[in-house]
């Protein structure tokens, strides 16, 4: 790695000996937990050398906490330089390294795998993340050569406009509209209102000069449904706003600085019939609508960024933990017993709870999070056999998973955050960076409580096969059985009990609509007001994936391809994490099955003692993650553990600091400390 | 309020029919609500005549979004010059209204209530919170007439310099030293390594010419205990910072942006002996040391601070359930029935549960901040008497409700702030500021584990008195039952479960620390290891707090200086906030007492209930904590409801919009793009 042309540089060039220390008494080998977590020797060799390639020249001195100090135009020039900087550099890597593939370019640029490469924020994250996608799965072969492939090589840059001002995740509620006009063989397309505009799409602002507008289509101003249109909005010579075409950037928010997500309003813009997405749903020239063959078809992009935010975010916990717990390695704070010296940090019980959890929940939701994606591929293989039986399944799953892993990973990121005492309030500790970043996620793409009510449904819809005595789809199989006969405390037993717990809630939830529909409410208002207890359900039913899967991968027979001191590490963390959830989840487990007292205390020593087994690998694990310290771009994680010499050394080079005297000193402060008013 | 000068505004100038809609169903007088809030006519009137002259001559160009779209340095500019306009504000209004007062200057200058004129954040919140109150509780009376005064009228600025890089809540741990030099009669500080440099220090880095230093004092090389000293830091006519000194901005961070936090390094800086705060403890000119009479007292200026801090969260809290209700009375998506048109989003039970137990829970935690603000000013005058009997309690209730109140406001903003979707996401929300400010409370003035677990010591002191039969402090008073007899359901039924759930897990706490110390552990192992209980039964301590202050507010002798209506939706949020503490806390609660699946069952019908009669208050509820517009600072929270078209011209005012196509187009993407590699 470049080193640091800071001038003189007051960082050691050795290891801080508390860190060391924590690495000599693990109870693994490290490089058995890398191989495992990154697929195996081939992956996690290519992933180390693009790493190296790309970082081998970074600069230095944009960190995050110099970039955040820039004014928000500024932001957006050097985002917009470093993504494009790495763009060049992934396109060579995927020439030298696998021609022809995509797996580097563009496969690499848009995840976080190389935030490091843009401590910004990255304008063409939709890009790559969606749009290229929906092109290829919502267009025809014709149009993906025609935009797609263009856009995949980034010879245009297209936005992926749904979401409006006044309207998000509801589809069909969606203002701006496309009116097919036969005589010209064009959509026009407006957006009627304020409310209408185009509000929030990734790019859009000042990068795109193209995007793919969701709009209602009518023909004959007769309504057809929700569809794609590729639209042309700045010309591709002067970057000029077309037309009809008004644009910008939303402006500052909390996270994603540079971004560039924007606004898009259209006033009579028209674009060739042709530029409609038509795999499924047709308009032909006489104006005929031939609709989709299967509605949730429209829907399947969703699920392919379901499970792309799924599987990031789990990423994004692991960059934060692996920083959190390297620092609480470093950092030494009070004493136990008095008069000793003052401890390490992760010494301490309630700091372990507030790490080791997070470690096993990342873990946890990545498993799962790989499992979505396989499930996901193999429902597209079905789809191009023309079985679609089952989207509903991963439909519901994919918004399940994009929930839990959302809202794992940004509740956990604050609480590893706040682990870090002040020190993590600082933008140099990059934890508020992945806060903001990871938080959004709970958000786009399907606003989580939404989904959380969309898989309600799909459980009542199952719940509903199991009182009709129909099979049910295989991850909600155990629905039927909703009372557990015993609590026993192992590992096998409290994923029945977090099964059988969504089991139960979803009963109670049925029955509660049941019983409001016989009251005379709509089935509609029904399932409003007992949407406290379905998102419940919901939640479980996402739980309930997560540890399962976790179980089966450390017990099952992917066991045998590891190491016996590597699989201990990870029953250790499967215990705290079972344990965990069934602590979590006690109000609703006692109501399933008798709880004694006991048995409350027994999880908890469990829980004690398993935090104490962990202690000594917990830097080792975070090491396994094998993340460069490139790519956590924090003061306080780095691998070496210097962290004060770079908490001071960044705070030294802040922009304040360049005059000994701010000017506002001698305009405003001096006046009025001297008017003895 | 001045009008915008932004040229020709798209906002409204009516009210939003929605909102408007909401204030016509509330069941109760707002003002009357807004009298009690704000304790009374005379207080109510004079609020009202303060915010209207501090905001009267605003520049409502800058706002939130607009102040963070600046580099750093210049939002540390606009800060301090906001914040000495209000200063000067302020004091005008003192003299005005109520001369030879503290209340509005500088009584008004740090709190959130004026946030409003200062966008941007206050460089000298810090020096009037705490600064002046520890000169004054710290110093003797000629100290305060010497620095306190000067300090009080802003003639200087001095930060409160206590956290170091390496060393924060652990006071004995502290490396800044200062030395009696009995032949100079001076102290001599040195921060003798990188860790010992002070650091968080807000108005540290470039607003303040003294620094009140907390240090280790050594009289002949002996260590004699923490002490205060006020050191000149920067010269009163050049600002040049003073020999010896080496200071500067700590960088940037999550929130604060133009607070100045800062780092101050000292090499022999030599300050005269009676420059250290000398009320409690001395050093007499031959060297001599005398003790604190209580060695308590040195940290009671820490529980105003955290009375103080503990108010002050519950307002956040306030302002964000205001923006977030208003904005879900106004906020149309998708619909309950089908077909029919698009519901307001606060007609969702789902919307309902993250918005009404906030307004719930700002309402509790803040009436038991008030309540802590008395029992303070009681201690205060007892310790004037030499009674120091309640400071173990007061020490350990203002921990716990400083913990209490931070982290609830900030979890609940952050709700609040995810309730208002990808807009909550938005600068210009003001929501994501109001976190940041709100959490930041969860690490200073005592990271808010390291209270928990004081709170906790306190808690095994008074279990061990219960066992001894001796007398307890009154808000521990409970602490002897640890089982129920019968479950309920009622207001009080559920208070008193809190305090069994507090007194079981203490009682547990206790148990397992003896027996780990009959195991042949030290007690600080012990109490380590049970760390995890002893935090737990903390924050149960302080949910019992705040329950049942709220219970007696709700119910005891004030209700009679109410109107029946206005008693009738207190009790409303009474029991919402009652019902779902119980829910949230039958994790604990069906221990101490047998709870069957039907009072489960009717708890979740009481919150389902509950939050349906707050259906039609909730906005006239928000509306009655009377902040005006410009103190929210928000484009989704205002009175009138025009939501979209503020968004939108906050957004079209963005720095980056002036030009439709930014230099890097130029000079970065076109090339990129046409590169055709």
């Amino acid at each position: 790695m470049a080193t640091s042309d800071r001038g003189s540089s007051i960082i050691p060039k050795t290891v801080n000996p508390d860190i060391q220390e924590e690495r000599n008494a693990a109870t693994f080998n490290v490089e058995d937990f890398a191989l495992w977590w990154h697929g195996g020797e081939e992956n996690l060799k290519r992933k180390r050398y693009v790493e190296s390639s790309v970082f081998a020249d970074i600069d230095e001195n944009k960190t995050v906490a110099s970039i955040q100090s820039l004014s928000h135009d500024e932001i957006y020039a050097a985002a917009m330089e470093d993504a494009l900087a790495l763009a060049g550099k992934l396109r060579k890597l995927q020439k030298e390294l696998n021609p022809g593939g995509k797996d580097i370019w563009p496969g690499l640029f848009s995840g976080p795998e190389l935030w490091g490469a843009m401590p910004g924020g990255n304008p063409f994250t939709v890009h790559f993340s969606m749009l290229v996608d929906a092109i290829r799965n919502q267009g025809t072969d014709e149009q993906f050569e025609k935009f797609g492939k263009r856009a995949e090589n980034l010879e245009i840059c297209a936005a992926f406009a749904q979401t409006e001002l006044g309207h998000g995740t509801f589809l069909r509620g969606l203002q701006t509209r496309a009116d097919f006009d036969s005589k010209t063989d064009e959509f026009v397309l407006n957006t009627p209102t304020i409310t209408a505009y185009k509000f929030w799409p990734g790019g859009l602002g000042h990068s795109a000069n193209y995007s793919l507008v969701m709009a209602n289509l009518y023909i004959d101003n007769k309504p057809k449904g929700v569809a794609m249109f590729m639209v042309p909005i700045r010309d591709e010579e002067t970057h000029m706003p077309l037309p009809g075409i008004d644009i910008g950037d939303v402006g500052k928010k909390l996270g994603f600085y540079g971004v560039n997500n924007g606004y898009l309003g259209m006033k009579n813009v028209r674009i060739p019939r042709t530029n409609m997405l038509m795999r499924h749903a047709q308009v032909e020239a006489d104006g005929t609508f031939i609709q989709s063959p299967a509605a949730a078809l429209g829907y399947f992009s969703m699920v392919f960024g379901r499970c792309w935010i799924s599987a990031n975010n789990t990423t994004m916990l692991a960059i934060a933990a692996t920083i959190a717990t390297r620092y609480s390695a470093v950092r030494r704070q009070g004493s136990i017993n008095p008069k000793q010296p003052e401890v390490k940090i992760m010494d301490y019980v309630t700091q372990q709870m507030k790490l080791f959890p997070e470690i096993a929940t990342c873990i946890a939701d990545r498993l799962a999070a790989l499992k979505l994606r396989q499930l996901y591929h193999q429902t597209e293989r079905d789809i191009k056999k023309g079985k679609y039986d089952g989207l509903g399944e991963i439909h519901a799953l994919s918004c399940a998973m994009k929930v839990m892993c959302t809202s794992d990973s940004a509740a956990g990121i604050e609480r590893l955050r706040l682990a870090c005492g002040g020190h993590g309030y600082l933008a140099s500790s990059n934890l508020s960076n992945l806060y903001s970043t990871a938080t959004a996620g709970c958000t786009y793409e399907g606003e989580n409580t939404v989904l959380l009510l969309q898989v309600g449904r799909f459980l009542m819809k199952s719940a509903q096969q199991v009182m009709a005595g129909k099979p049910l789809a295989p991850t909600a199989s155990y629905l039927a059985k909703i009372k557990m006969d015993q609590w026993s405390g192992s590992w096998e037993n409290i994923v029945e009990a977090l099964e059988c717990a969504t089991a139960n809630k979803t009963h109670q939830a049925l029955k509660n609509i049941a019983a409001r529909m016989e009251a005379g409410q709509t089935q509609g208002e029904a399932a409003n007001n007992t949407g406290i207890e379905l998102t419940q359900a919901a939640e479980l039913y996402g739980r309930s994936f997560i540890a399962a899967n976790f179980l089966q991968e450390v017990t099952g027979i992917n066991a045998k391809t590891r190491s016996p001191a590597l699989n201990k590490v990870l029953e250790n963390i499967l215990e705290l994490y079972l344990v965990k959830a069934a602590l979590d989840n006690m109000n609703n487990i006692f109501r399933i099955v008798k709880i004694t007292d006991e048995d409350v205390n027994s999880l908890q020593a469990s829980l004690e003692k398993s935090l104490k087994s962990m202690r000594p690998n917990a830097v080792a694990i975070c090491d396994g993650f094998d993340f460069p310290d490139r790519n956590l771009l924090s003061t306080l994680g780095c691998f070496d553990g210097n962290v004060y010499e770079r908490i001071f050394e960044e705070a030294k080079n802040c922009s304040l600091n360049k005059e000994p005297v701010p000017r506002v000193f001698h305009t405003h402060l001096k006046p009025f400390m001297k008017s003895k008013m």
